[in-house]
């Protein structure tokens, strides 16, 4: 499978069914000393944080190459579906995508690993895990049996647990509540007895105002705003489980990867680091910022999920997990590595960030 | 003081006093179409994280520009002493530095908002702050008036609390104590009645082995572990209140700054982002491993400090910190602006991170 020239590359692109896309934009891939890489996303034109993060990404890198190295942005659908971007690119349709790992446990169990898994780490842990825990090594070489090359984007922070009609205050409450929530998340639901389902974006508000569904999950609030779930369920719980650290990837091509030069490489590799921090930065800030509004100005409820609810889900949570780990060896091995990240990463936690946060809300008067 | 030109700033290079020191590095400036940045810094070579961070700054600019553009890096004391970092740029005898703020708080009190103050940021929020909440801007108006541009390097975390001869249970046990604490946290300490000293690191350990001082904070596992405290005290106390997230920066004279072609700038911009996030993951997980060895190994003894305790510090730091603001209309401005993000931080972590972490803290088994 794998192409060692980038020129052989370059001859398939337009293969996989996308030719017609592809030839409505007809820019070689290589002209007058300039290189133009083709990314797809996952996300609609200039969607907030994810789509803009994309877009800034092209500007920046075409900044630091005097133009001699461009990333041409496809929104979602532009050149191929938005779930078939991670084809698109172990093919050579596109040079590079920016999406999220768990779109592709289809693939494999283990890319949930380089996204969020329910009760897994937060945006800075796992950040730890992939630049200085071994996770890097590992998504490479699950990524390299695709024919990819694979980086952290930033992160959108601690997901909310979602938007209720109706409050929560036991495990009982739960059963057989329609829920939006995909992925392991929606797994760990089904086993406490919630009968989660999935539904695109688009169709998620006026299923919860019709009442087809009774509660369900997206982001947080930046994202939550926009899409205007207060209007139809007041009850805004917290803390998220199922994604506390959702992190993005940007994949490349290995075969494009492998044909850049060195000087490329390093440019792309740090733009799409400084990228996820700041990304992340933009989450967090824009993240409370919207809180306040939704609180303030539309009088939402913020309400918490009872220890008792949260303590079975955690359990639950540990159990699909582990069970989707033993799926394949490459899945195990990536579980492991995560685990003993996630187990002394704790450690840490509980007398650094959780005990100083603690420490902080303790009753005193601040300036 | 402000020089327009590059070449006039170039030609007073090796003023104050460093002349003798540059001339143990006759490379010039620009030859050949290479241009190399004199960057001093307030590490020792190659100090865990931070020195090493440093390196890692110049391999990346070196390989992205394809060696056009080169960071020579002075450990403190080569060029100039660690603490006339800031005079060495903001005059030109070194073109940036690689340090962090709070150390020229005696330029302006407004410094200490861009390392870390007594309860308040962590390193993600500063971050938040700095990027998308305002921050930058005013760094880059208090920075703008000693001729320097600033940026924003990694944070090391939460600091622990540090390392005490004797057990802490209550606010009268800290009266008297002789605590190594600089800066503001040293203020709150005195407030509430202990006695706080400054030492440099070096100085420490004797003090701490002889009983000449009580306790020392210093940064977190990583680096408390190579100094080896706990060969001398057994208590390691936290959380950390005086520094929840030290944050570090990197300083451009800012005539240079402008003297760099838009690619140049672009690409710091990006690798200097790029570190930063990296330097973050490192500290938080070196903090992890070594938290571990320093339990299981050498038999340190977590312990908390009482909430009572912690509680009256927080009331103290909000006045210290309050304080130090009201000295100029600058700190005061750097102040409400970071007060205002603080407290709109303070409402989405109460939910989202610090929410996470204490319902991972549940009793369950995961996995």
């Amino acid at each position: 499978m794998k192409r060692r020239s980038f020129l052989r590359g370059a001859a398939v692109t337009g293969v996989a069914g996308a030719a017609a896309a592809a030839s409505t934009f007809p820019t070689p891939a290589i002209a007058q000393g300039i290189r133009e890489l083709k990314m797809v996303t996952t996300w609609p034109k200039r969607f907030p944080g994810l789509g803009t993060a994309a877009e800034d990404l092209a500007v920046r890198v075409e900044a630091m190459s005097e133009g001699k190295l461009k990333i041409k942005v496809f929104a979602a659908g532009e050149l191929v579906p938005p779930f078939e971007s991670f084809d698109a690119v172990s093919s050579g349709t596109a040079d590079m995508s920016h999406s999220a790992a768990y779109y592709w446990q289809g693939k494999s169990k283990a890319f949930n690993f380089f996204t969020a898994v329910p009760f897994g780490l937060t945006g800075t842990e796992h950040a730890g895990w992939i630049y200085a825990g071994g996770g890097q090594e590992l998504w490479d070489e699950l990524a390299a049996g695709f024919n990819l090359k694979p980086f952290l984007r930033g992160s959108t922070g601690v997901q909310m647990g979602g938007w209720f009609r109706k409050e929560i205050n036991s495990l009982e409450d739960m059963k057989g509540l329609k829920i939006r929530m995909p992925g392991l998340g929606g797994e760990v639901l089904r086993r406490i007895g919630a009968a989660a389902v999935n539904l695109p974006g688009g169709e998620i508000f006026p299923a919860l105002q019709s009442g087809a569904i009774d509660a369900t999950e997206w982001v947080g609030p930046w994202n939550d705003l926009a899409f205007g779930f207060y209007k139809v369920a007041k009850n805004y719980y917290w803390p998220g489980f199922h994604e506390p650290g959702t992190s993005g990837e940007v994949l490349f091509n290995l075969d494009v990867w492998k044909s850049l030069p060195s000087d490329q490489q390093a440019m792309l590799d740090a733009v799409i680091q400084a990228q996820a921090w700041k990304e992340y930065a933009d989450f967090n800030t824009q993240n409370a910022n919207s809180l306040d509004v939704l609180v303030k100005k539309h009088g939402v409820q913020l309400k918490k999920f009872p220890d008792e609810l949260m303590a079975e889900i955690g359990r639950v949570s540990g159990q699909v997990v582990k069970e989707a780990a033993a799926e394949d060896a490459m899945t195990q091995k990536v579980y492991d590595s995560f685990i003993a990240y996630r187990t002394k990463s704790i450690g840490w936690a509980k007398i650094a960030d959780q005990a100083f946060w603690n420490a902080r809300s303790l009753p005193f008067k601040y300036g």
